[in-house]
């Protein structure tokens, strides 16, 4: 295996073994070191860095806790798969939830229309069928990909009203709550999965029939009015969602 | 729209109301009116049983909380979809959540092995890679259906003595709860989207390249030991995951 050279290590208040920290995180960010990837064993660490075995292993157990590498007793220290994926514990907008973890996200509006509600729309959002709802496609992309195909609908008051907003860096959640000052509740989420259809596929950029997590997302206001009502597709190789489970919550 | 006919209702301590719920309910349940279908107007459901129109409407209103139909102003009531769906609100085991539901659950055991734990799985339940472990693999039917493939890992302590128990018809949680007197704590659980390759789509009898639900499922005992480790293989069309999220928790 070459090496990676990293940045040397400095005088500073930053303790050691968080700059060697740092370092690494540098390397794993930047693909040097590859998801499943073996590291450097900890003295060939400390050799590079020019600090100590010990400090290299609290650096690395650090990123263990964080889930960037995996020990393997008898084996080595591995780069995690670092397929991006979203906690559901709570109700949290994707821009939201992966922009706080680093990632870039980038939403192209590729629909902004007034159409009437289907049966099961006009159900979901307790309008009459066939009223006027608002119906927005988006394509977010995550970081260099687009990973989720998403329709919205609102009602008009609302979606009409969002069409002078930035929705291609903004979640919808957000501008309903700080800038329209709805305060939501909570949101009923069906998760399922089916093939890419032509037009997912051209928009996911992935060949159709790929497998994709198909999830109804229903959001009520704290006042318990249903608001906005989702289908999500998303790319099921590339990103996944994460919860813990209580047994007895 | 050929009516169905119904059982007649009764003189009898259970409330008229009731009665009628029940019998529309055993329509829908065996097929008769099928999902997306619109059934009779509250007038006719009324004549057809001999009740109110009044009866009828406060009968239709227990089944729409239930979610069994979806009424549409103007419309009509439609019976809703049935898709079998599994609430993740707590830790459950699948016969466990389902059977609660009425369904039908038998696990067929195709493998009952101890392997060697591959660098991941030797990772999750922290032991030695290349470790001796149980590995189980299970089709899980739901009522007429296969729906999931499991492939359970553990310790062989524990996935040893499972040989001796009635996998095909009990949860490994319920065995390990009630008859090891092993406490479970919570589980670790990632969703994501994959194409069946061709094992899977024969045990779970759909095309090669179906869309499944891809979940890794850690599961803690109380006591915070890592104790089962599990890869989920989720018929996406035909079963789907419950959750509701709060946007403050």
């Amino acid at each position: 295996m070459t090496h990676a050279t990293f940045r040397a290590i400095e005088p500073s208040a930053v303790p050691l073994y968080s700059q060697v920290r740092e370092r690494l995180r540098e390397r794993i960010a930047d693909g040097t070191y590859t998801p499943q990837a073996r590291l450097p064993s900890e003295s060939e660490i400390g050799t590079l860095l020019g600090v100590s075995r010990i400090t290299v292993r609290q650096a690395l157990g650090d990123l263990q806790k964080e889930g960037v590498i995996v020990k393997v007793p008898g084996k080595g220290t591995f780069v995690a798969e670092t397929r991006p994926s979203q906690e559901l514990a709570r109700l949290e907008g994707f821009g939201e939830a992966m922009s706080r973890k680093g990632h870039r996200i980038v939403n192209r509006v590729v629909k902004h229309a007034l159409v009437e509600a289907s049966p099961l729309v006009a159900a979901r959002l307790r309008v009459a069928p066939d009223a006027p709802v608002t119906e927005i496609h988006r394509v977010r992309w995550l970081d260099r990909e687009p990973v989720s195909f998403e329709i919205t609908y609102l009602p008009p008051a609302i979606g009409e009203r969002l069409r002078g907003e930035n929705l291609a860096e903004r979640d919808i959640f957000l501008i309903l709550e700080a800038d329209y000052g709805i305060a939501l509740g909570h949101a009923d989420i069906q998760i399922g999965a089916i093939n890419a259809d032509a037009a997912l596929a051209s928009a996911l950029r992935v060949d159709p029939g790929a497998a994709l997590l198909r999830i109804e997302r229903l959001t009520w206001t704290a006042d318990g009015v249903p608001l906005d009502f989702e289908y999500l597709y998303v790319r099921g190789e590339a990103f996944q969602y994460a919860l813990r489970l209580p047994r007895h919550p």
